[in-house]
């Protein structure tokens, strides 16, 4: 009558959305500037001005009948003709438009991705502590979602680790760099090390491990540095790419999957996820997105915003005696908790109206998230309640 | 390595989009104007002003945070009321913004719909002739197809075939009304026989037999006639619709599922979209989309036109003795080819530059389906090819 699998895991809620929910509640009561929402990753800098004027100008300009109409099934060449250029400037990878597939959003890549390179009942392998919703992807296309601990000195890959959890039932291994929840940025050691270790084990048990390295992030980088692109290392990548961090879209669901011209079967890879995309009903995203995304590919919003948070709570949670792992990017912090149970700790901070989310759902428990896109002077305030919030609650106070 | 799945889908391409293809080469080789391609659906009508100048000022006008932000899982809130009221206006039925799950487009409004009521291995039955894109949408949701075999003479349902079809196994019948491929508006006394007939069938199997409503054609009706809604005849009744072929904005991929507010688990129904979206990465239709539906809702494109394409060409068809029934909406029409193969009829066609599909896709073989979404002038210019066509391959002549 009714699916059970889903039905069952409608009680499997988001956390983070409903910490927003509770956070866009208390701010009706107390007004929404005095709630410290650290919980939602949604931008809190607004889209490039060139972003609205080039929407303005497709809708006033365009042929609307072109400009609204079904794009093809592999999405519309001259958009994905660009990307494959942006990306062959920036990288220096020789992608073609073959190699490039609209979708709308990281969500969308990822699960397309995923359904691509993955057979129902084998692995996903992904290092902790990782983006919760995951599991959502993972367990959507039948697969089996497996956890590599975190190694929480460094938030680098655990290799002994993830040599063990690598078997002839892997499809393939799922990195997000910069690391949603821990701002973490793989480095370009880490990155050979885990090269080397999909080739041997691909040869070992003789069909090609992928790499799905979920990029979202790439654009914000801090102390002036730059992501090591994964693709640069592994050959079968698939690249997944939203614009909602970078552009401030989240909203939009716009991104691509590009496909390394190396990869397994790379000129296929895009005619398989449309096949995909048949099948879930998706047909691609929206085309005023889509267009746009042609004309202000290499466009971000102002980004730097997210690195003066960063130092404010970096610096006030050090003060603090927290232990904590200077991020490479993002605009996440994932501290450790003044207990070891984060969710206690959360529930203890949500009395300040401190909102953070706690690590156990991003594979972290006695951590908690702290996502600092919100205004900077609101970051400033904040400095106060965590103070506070400290001082009452576990007797810390600031070192000078 | 792949999934063999996807991967062995990938030949069973889309007959229409191939088409489409090929009439869009042949257009560049002797003018797009020179090509009858009647062989997709996309609206030849622009989008109405009015969805133009709302993006525009909601571009303009909005907090460009707010109107690019991440939506609820289950939506935006003040569009989903809209819509409610909308319907509930339009049709007296009283949906609330609970019962409205905004999707990107009738194809995700189907797949999301079947996944929430079917389990794997479940059927979803439906009455051919049916848009073949279905196959697809029910295969990926892991449910069996079974076809109800087509009434040539009315394509009304036949209901001594449908009752057979009906099984303990069945999930839901899906209606397409008005049908592509045949134009049927389908009938009061249709709906009413179907209905009595799925709660026989729900009472005998002792679970509720739900009725999938494809409705994307609703607002395209002829004669000056309404068509019936399924969701007054029927309470289990999930009704998809979509905005691609009303307001010309098929690209955009923006509609809704409305939930009849009597259906068996109701105020649950949206949950548990919500969760299925999770699973495959779809997370909703895009924002400006999105917040544009909830101040467009009522307004259409100039559809008139397609009743006068119609008229044109149903008056070729019959004056030159085609088997063919009068639609009562859509841009379809389904006439009986000049010969039991219409794949090879359509290939004919083609010599004289007409882009027919053959109804096999469809559940409908010997017939083909003529979309006539172009502009009237080429419509009127396509008669005398249709004509020398009908002679040269056949022998036909317009009866006078």
């Amino acid at each position: 009558m009714i699916n059970q699998r889903y039905y069952a895991a409608m009680g499997d809620k988001s956390v983070i959305r409903e910490l927003a929910a509770y956070a866009a509640k208390r701010g009706e009561e107390i007004g929404e500037e005095n709630v410290f929402n650290y919980s939602l990753g949604n931008p809190s800098v607004p889209v490039p001005q060139i972003y609205t004027d080039t929407m303005i100008r497709l809708l006033k300009e365009e042929d609307p009948i072109r400009l609204h109409s079904y794009a093809p099934t592999l999405g519309v060449e001259s958009v994905r003709e660009k990307v494959a250029a942006s990306l062959r400037r920036r990288f220096g990878i020789p992608y073609e438009k073959i190699h490039i597939y609209p979708v709308s959003g990281a969500a969308s890549a990822l699960s397309h991705a995923m359904r691509a390179v993955g057979t129902p009942g084998q692995e996903i392998v992904i290092q902790a502590p990782f983006f919760s919703e995951y599991r959502q992807y993972v367990q959507g296309a039948d697969l089996i979602m497996k956890v590599v601990p975190a190694n929480f000195e460094t938030f680098q890959i655990r290799f002994d680790e993830m040599e063990k959890a690598i078997t002839e039932n892997t499809a393939a291994v799922l990195l997000n760099s910069p690391c949603n929840p821990s701002g973490t940025v793989f480095t370009d050691e880490t990155l050979t090390a885990l090269s080397e270790l999909l080739k041997k084990k691909s040869e070992e048990f003789g069909h090609i491990i992928f790499l799905i390295s979920d990029e979202p992030y790439r654009e914000i980088a801090f102390d002036g540095k730059k992501v090591p692109y994964p693709s640069h290392y592994y050959d079968h990548t698939l690249s997944c790419y939203s614009f909602s961090k970078s552009q401030s879209v989240p909203g939009e669901r716009i991104g691509y999957i590009a496909v390394n011209p190396k990869c397994e079967m790379a000129d296929q890879m895009t005619a398989l996820f449309g096949q995909i995309s048949r099948g879930i009903g998706h047909n691609g995203p929206s085309s005023l997105p889509v267009y746009t995304m042609g004309e202000t590919i290499d466009e971000t919003s102002d980004l730097k915003v997210y690195e003066e948070n960063m130092n404010i709570l970096y610096d006030a949670f050090r003060r603090l005696g927290f232990t904590v792992q200077r991020p490479g990017g993002t605009f996440y912090l994932l501290p450790k908790a003044l207990e070891d149970d984060s969710v206690a700790f959360c529930k203890k901070a949500l009395k300040y109206d401190l909102v953070f989310v706690p690590g156990d759902g991003f594979g972290a428990p006695g951590y908690f998230r702290v996502a600092y896109c919100v205004p900077t002077e609101k970051v400033r305030r904040s400095v106060a309640a965590i103070e506070r919030f400290c001082a009452e609650e576990y007797g810390v106070k600031p070192n000078a």
